[in-house]
């Protein structure tokens, strides 16, 4: 079987499992809403499709035990591990501390000795949010290294290509909070932190989505820009007299020069980054 | 100038650069010393050289005002952020609020109300820890795409292939946690958390370090063995009888199942003693 009908076949069965009634193999089982745009912008390119995605989630999660036949296992979130909330959805945000209370998830005690905590047997409770992420399979390198470019210019840094030209297209934008333990033998779940405080990571958690949201327009308007319209150029240009054409280049040199001064700003204020390249 | 060449002429501008005694462009302007070995390892590859990297580190970071020309910016680190503390080493994690607090960086107050910090105006002060990263530049796709593989086998999840075949090898071990905010009007800064909530982070951050110098050791190991090695095998098996690659095989069998033993021991033993490298 040819590359390209190898792609092509796997293409279409991903579009069929997309298009169908059936859930999906994320925990959530459908796709998440805000994705749908985006997806279907990517899919309409001959030459890319998207395998998975996530449009940005709050998760508070309980680790599972770290000591695993007498040995404590450093790092990772253990056994037996769950998820006491997750929600992809701004509206709900807010609300999520009172019902975890109203179904008893939480003890919430007036005074806790953290230092009581500082070993590395506890179960801790994490609040995380996480950012958009999309996975999109490419025919070829050249089509990757497009679209890697493209999410790059976005700020979406933490992209990368994989192997079978599947772009990964990541962002860091994340809280990730210790807020409570799981108190073993009383086998509920305590709050080491301010209920405020948990109003605090929830209003942070919404400026988080904003900004979220607000990238994958970005994304979605780049992406269309870039790649999409300029098959349709091409087509276009067929038609175009020589003088337009030209016309066509110098303003695709301005933007060109206008893409690299916004960069250069960018990259003036992503200074504050975790890490220089040279 | 053939693709080769530039990519020769890259590497040896980059050595020159590593071994020279002039800082780099990274804020801390020197190499982490936990990332040397790795760095040499694959330096020592014909097809790869480092271009950027950090060990893993705590960061104290005190956001810039998102209120700019009137208008609050959703997200991001805002102008004029500043780093209250950064620190690569192991060793002086647990010690840095004491540090912080002597030098008068931090206001710690018996009862802060949250409450009156919940709106986008605030400049919070947030407690990263970040992983290693690494960044290696690749002769070509096929190198790239090994090295890649490597990575991810070892858990480095979030790695991927960049334009001009630049690997970025990334995990998430992360914490992202706001502690305090700016008051603006005394112009100095608030922590909103119980001070012995600082303390479980401290410690949380020594098992991100600790898990993070076993994944980087990991990553050693496997590179060693599936990229350096395999070359010289290549090399050596030429001359070796079948039998003599049969005793070899069984050999590096005996060593695998060897270092399997010495990982389950050191991972027991960086529980009880804390050692930052095995």
């Amino acid at each position: 079987m040819s590359k390209q009908n190898a792609f092509d076949q796997k293409k279409q069965a991903i579009l069929k499992e997309i298009n169908s009634l059936q859930p999906d193999l994320s925990p959530k089982g459908t796709i998440d809403e805000l994705c749908l745009p985006i997806m279907r912008l990517i899919n309409s390119h001959i030459d890319m499709v998207t395998t998975s995605s996530c449009s940005g989630r709050l998760s508070v999660f309980a680790e599972g035990t770290k000591m695993i036949k007498g040995v404590t296992k450093v790092g990772g979130k253990g056994e037996g591990g769950r998820w006491l909330y997750v929600s992809h959805d701004y509206n709900k945000i807010s609300n999520w501390f009172l019902e975890a209370k109203k179904e008893n998830q939480f003890r919430v005690e007036s005074s806790i000795d953290i230092s009581s905590r500082l070993d590395g047997n506890n179960r801790y409770i994490l609040y995380k949010y996480e950012p958009f992420i999309l996975h999109v399979k490419c025919r070829d390198f050249a089509m990757a290294s497009k679209l890697y470019n493209v999410a790059m210019s976005c700020g979406f840094r933490e992209s990368g290509i994989g192997s079978n030209f599947l772009v990964g297209i990541r962002i860091n934008i994340k809280l990730d909070v210790p807020i409570g333990y799981v108190d073993e033998v009383k086998g509920d779940n305590v709050l080491f932190v301010d209920p405020k405080y948990i109003e605090l990571l929830d209003l942070l958690t919404l400026t988080k989505f904003e900004e979220n949201v607000k990238k994958m327009q970005d994304l979605y308007n780049k992406i269309e820009e870039e790649i999409i319209n300029e098959v349709k150029d091409i087509l276009i240009e067929r038609k175009l007299t020589k003088d337009e054409i030209r016309e066509k280049k110098i303003n695709e040199g301005l933007a060109r020069q206008r893409k690299i001064q916004e960069e250069r700003l960018n990259s003036l204020s992503s200074e504050t980054e975790k890490i220089s390249i040279k």
